[in-house]
Order: C-alpha cells, then sequence, then structure tokens
C-alpha cells in the first residue's frame, strides 16, 4: 500500500513529517505501508537521515521513497490558484499520484483548502457523488463523533446531507469500528417539525434511506456521545468545530486559574496540570491524526497545521486502516446502489 | 416600574419564582420594582407567606401583587395551542399585562416557544423590526458575548441579520455595559469572501450600517472574548448554544474523572470540587438569569426551565435594568433611523 505524504505540509514541516514517516515504520516495521514522502529531494534526504539517526533504524526502500517536488504552497496561498500556478507542490504532486494511481492514498497537514481543490481536480469525485465533505472525529464523553460536513459545502441541499450520512456512515464503520453506527441530523428540536428549511427536506430523505438514522439531534448530543455521525452544512459544521475547540481552550484555562487560586490545592498542581494534560491529549482531535476528505476516488485525509510528528504518524495508520478496508469502493458501491434505487433524488 | 413575572414558569414552579420575588425584594428592598406574581391566587399567597417566613420579611403590597391566573401552560404544551386555547394561563396573562401596558416586562422560565408566541401576539413587534430575537449572554474568557438569534429564526434574511446587529448592540450597552460593542458575523473564515449565501449577502449590509462591524468571526471567536454581539441566524446560533452547553459538561465530567485517578490528586479533591463548582457557577449561562427576546414592544425575558430562585431573582434585576435603561424605546428609535435612511432595506 502505498501512502503519499506531503512532507512540505504544516506549520513545522517538513521535520514533523518524515519524524512522523520514521515513528510509523519504527512502530510497525513489517507493515505494508510505503511512504512516498513529497517535497524537495535534497531537503528531504538530509531529514530523513536526521530522524533515521535518531531513532538508530534504516527504513528499507520498499517502505519509504522520496519523491522529488520543487514548490511549496503554504498556508496563506490563496488555495485554487496555488493549485493551478503550482504545478510542482507536494500538495498537486501528491493528489496526482493518487489520480493516477501511483498511490493508494494522499495525507496532507497543509493548507487544507489547497489540499481539497488539488483532491479534486486530480483524484476526482466518486461517480455519483455531488459533492465530497470533510469530516472531522470530535471527542465525545465515551469515543468520538463523526461530523460531517466540516467546511467543504457552505450551503447543502438534502442529497448532500443524505450523501454525507451513506459515506460518514461506512467511515465510521470501517476506520472507528462503530457497528451499525447512529446517524444524526443536526437540528434545533428533536421532532421532524423542528429545524431550517434544509433539514426538515433532509428529515425525510434521510428516515427513507437504509442508514440507521436516530432523527435530529440537538447540539448537546454530540458530546453526549448520543450520535455516531452527526451531518450539517459545511457552514454549521465548521462553526461548531472551531466554537467547540475555542470552548475547550477557554474552560481549560478558566480551571486552572480556579484551581491556581486555592492554596490548599497548590500542593497538588503539578498531578493537576498531569492529569489535565493527559486529558487533554485524549480529547484532542490532533491525536486522531486527521480529517477525511470523503466522496473523493482515493483516501485523502488532511491533518491540523499545528500537527506534531505523532500526529502525523497517527494520520499515517488512519490512512492506512481507510486503505485497507476498502473506504473508497465502499463508498463507491453505496452511492450507486442508492441512486440506482432513487433516481429521482440521483441528480 | 411593575414586572409581571409568570409565577408558574420553570420545572420547580411556582417556589422558585415564589423565593426569587422574596429574594430579589430583601436584596433591593428600596428599588422601585413592583413584582406582578402570576399564576392561581390562593397557591401563590401560601407560597409567598412561606417564603416572607423564611426570610423573616414581609413585603409591601407597592413591591409585590399577586394576579391571580387560573391555567398553566407546561413545557410539553405545543406553543402556539397553548397560547390559543389557554387564555387564562400565567404566561398569556403575563404578556397581555406588558401589551395593554399594565406592566413594563414580562419574565417567565416556562416554556419558551408559548412565552415567545404570546409576546408576539400580546406585546406585538416594534414597528419595523422584521422578526424578533431570542439572545444569550454566553459565558467567554474575559466575559459575556450576546450572541442573537438563539432559536427564534431558523431561516433568516440579511436584513434580519442586520436588525440582530443593532438589537443586540442596543442590549449589549445598555443591560451588559459593553460601550461600543465589536458586532460580528458569525461565519466559517474571517475573510469577506467566506461564508454561505446568508453571511455573503449579510457582510455588506453590515459594514454599510454604523454598528462597530468587525468583519466575520470563526466559532473560536466567541469564548476567545474577540466579539461583543456575534449576530447568526437562529439555526446556528442554537446549535452553538446547545452544543457549547453540552460540550462544557463533558468536559467537567471527564476532569473529574481524570482527576480521580491520581492518587496525588485525592488530598486536594474537595478543594478542586470546590475551586471548579466555583467556576462553573461563574460560566453557567443560567446565573445571568434569562435570555431577553428583543424586536417586541416591552421588555420580555425567558429563562431555563431548571432555574433555581437565584436565577429568578437575577432575571428580575436583568429585567429591571432593561426597564429602567429605556431598551425597548431605544431599539425602536434605532430601527426606525435605519430604515427611514434605508428604505430599500426596509421591507
Amino acid at each position: 500500500m502505498k501512502i503519499a505524504l506531503d512532507a512540505m505540509g504544516g506549520d513545522n514541516a517538513p521535520s514533523i513529517n518524515v519524524e512522523g514517516a520514521v515513528l510509523a515504520f519504527k512502530q510497525k516495521p513489517s507493515s505494508k505501508i510505503k511512504v512516498l514522502l513529497i517535497g524537495p529531494e535534497k531537503l528531504l534526504k538530509e531529514e530523513l537521515a536526521k530522524y533515521e539517526k535518531k531513532y538508530k533504524i534504516k527504513i528499507p526502500a520498499q517502505n519509504l521513497e522520496i519523491v522529488n517536488a520543487g514548490e511549496v504552497i503554504d498556508m496563506h496561498d490563496h488555495p485554487a490558484q496555488a493549485v493551478r500556478n503550482k504545478k510542482d507542490s507536494s500538495i498537486v504532486i501528491g493528489a496526482k499520484l493518487v489520480g493516477e494511481k501511483n498511490a493508494d492514498a494522499f495525507v496532507s497537514m497543509g493548507n487544507s483548502g489547497a489540499v481539497m481543490t488539488a483532491a479534486l481536480l486530480h483524484m476526482k469525485r466518486i461517480d455519483g457523488v455531488h459533492r465530497p465533505a470533510i469530516s472531522t472525529e470530535f471527542p465525545t464523553q465515551d469515543g468520538r463523533c463523526l461530523i460531517l460536513d466540516v467546511g467543504a459545502n457552505a450551503d447543502c441541499k438534502p442529497i448532500h446531507l443524505l450523501q454525507f450520512g451513506i459515506m460518514g456512515s461506512i467511515y465510521a464503520q470501517k476506520v472507528m469500528g462503530i457497528q451499525n453506527p447512529r446517524v444524526g441530523l443536526v437540528s434545533i428540536g428533536e421532532e421532524e417539525t423542528k429545524g431550517n428549511e434544509l433539514t426538515l427536506a433532509t428529515y425525510p430523505v434521510l428516515k427513507k434511506s437504509s442508514l440507521n438514522f436516530i432523527g435530529n439531534i440537538e447540539g448537546r448530543d454530540i458530546p453526549k456521545s448520543n450520535v455516531d455521525v452527526a451531518v450539517c452544512d459545511g457552514f454549521v459544521g465548521n462553526v461548531i468545530l472551531k466554537f467547540g475547540e475555542g470552548l475547550g481552550r477557554m474552560l481549560f484555562t478558566l480551571i486552572k486559574k480556579a484551581l491556581k487560586k486555592h492554596p490548599m490545592v497548590w500542593a497538588a498542581l503539578p498531578f493537576i496540570w498531569l492529569a489535565l494534560k493527559g486529558l487533554r491529549k485524549k480529547i484532542d482531535p490532533e491525536e486522531v491524526g486527521g480529517a477525511p476528505l470523503l466522496g473523493v476516488n482515493g483516501v485523502c485525509i488532511i491533518g491540523h497545521g499545528s500537527s506534531g510528528s505523532k500526529a502525523v504518524k497517527n494520520a499515517i495508520f488512519t490512512t492506512a486502516r481507510a486503505v485497507s478496508k476498502n473506504v473508497t469502493s465502499e463508498i463507491k458501491e453505496e452511492i450507486a446502489n442508492f441512486n440506482t434505487a432513487n433516481p429521482d433524488l440521483a441528480g
């Protein structure tokens, strides 16, 4: 299995990506994963030597290959323009490798708009999929909830949300290991009659589908672990996601402040910090190692720009699972089945 | 100043409401507030006697009056039907008291849909206001952010969001005491070009207005205290609000669990719980004492069904501030001014 990794993606590229690839090999040296490390060859060779030395390993050619890319799309580049103009960038080359069947998956911690644009252009949409969606595993009380879309499609139609449900359901089952995932429609009341124009029109479509649709869910149902796949338009999903990140950070800050004020707590502070740090890591979306772009031909995982090498390593393993579980062909099949059975909705 | 209080609203009615009214008088016995306690006269007389005895005070007739209401709209009643059929309910009578100028404000911890329906029917919209909005003071890192709409209008147009901005700005200034409040449009990117159809169309309207418009804000800007008035449609606002409540609860639960696991922390646990309890209270939306319905003729504050007597007391004081600061007439004036200056948008 070949995983194309954008070595130049993320705030701390290329080192985090190179180290991530090395860590992945170190953890599973006998896996069938071959990482294609994409970026300026000379630079990557140096970085690789550095981390092979650090971890005292030598990665065989069957597990790692450097693919030269002379250009870099950075975080501030305009996605569409950059993809058009920087044809020799690691992002464009990575997406092309998958599009031309020279790799099974593409992973990048880089400019997410550019990764999406390149994936749509070079990997292309799966036949019958209207809108690929970015999904995120959000930490919840008892596990994780896949939220989609979280930003690829600000305005949606019912058929889009239905397809998000189908794709998310497959991902939750195959990659997250959730049997018969509960699919919920993000709305403002449990009743079928509550919602906005989009959700009111989407409800009956989801209800009619073969998904394990549990009806409308409210904002609070996500952290409460009442739903496995939360379906919404990319505007709502993006606002939720960023609001959640900000709120989590705010609460940790305020809790630390509140605890510091209590003299009786001082002696225990170092241990409290340790416990909080552990928890924060556990519920940090970064630890999962990326958000899958579902609906394109091939696995494509987009990570946080602030990812560290561990997040990159985790992203590689998540990607490998998605590839080995045939997520893409499962989506292809389910979408085709649905479209055949519902020619009126297929569009 | 007469404040009509729905004595039968909330999960623990009427006691929390009666006790709340008594606590408000106890805290500010020389205020000019007269609470009109609405509900079954006999029951309320008994409750009042109980709490007057408990707090060893006797509230003079100029500060409290019981207004008889034979019916109760409960949490499960269908809002529109209940308001139509239960004309002798405390919610309908409370809204009517304001509508007929026999009270300055109406406060209820009851069925929020019914309160809104009754307010729209009997207090009526302010001239020129398209859609009244429910707003909420959301706790942030350094203070509070007024989010509106949080549920009254699932689908909105740019003129609605603009009016939310005007009304929210006045409320933030007059009641929350924020000078020149920063108004932000909830979206999915800072740039003017990021958003969905609604926000893309709303941005230029807000930019042209005389509001202190700071542009698009993202979900994370609310907890980060980067904005004082966050404007969005009622669908997005409601999802954010409930997601935030759920996430806060989840984090407190997980933090407690994580801390309990560390033996070195055990001795300090009682003090940690105390600190966390204090913080939780500080950031509990309930403590503010209710969400104002802005855009109706008169002050109308809707509280959580789970409110306690302290939340009721706080709601009474918040309401009194809104009345004494002439929030309603300020909104009337600003909306009229805007509509005169922008006849094309006034609709």
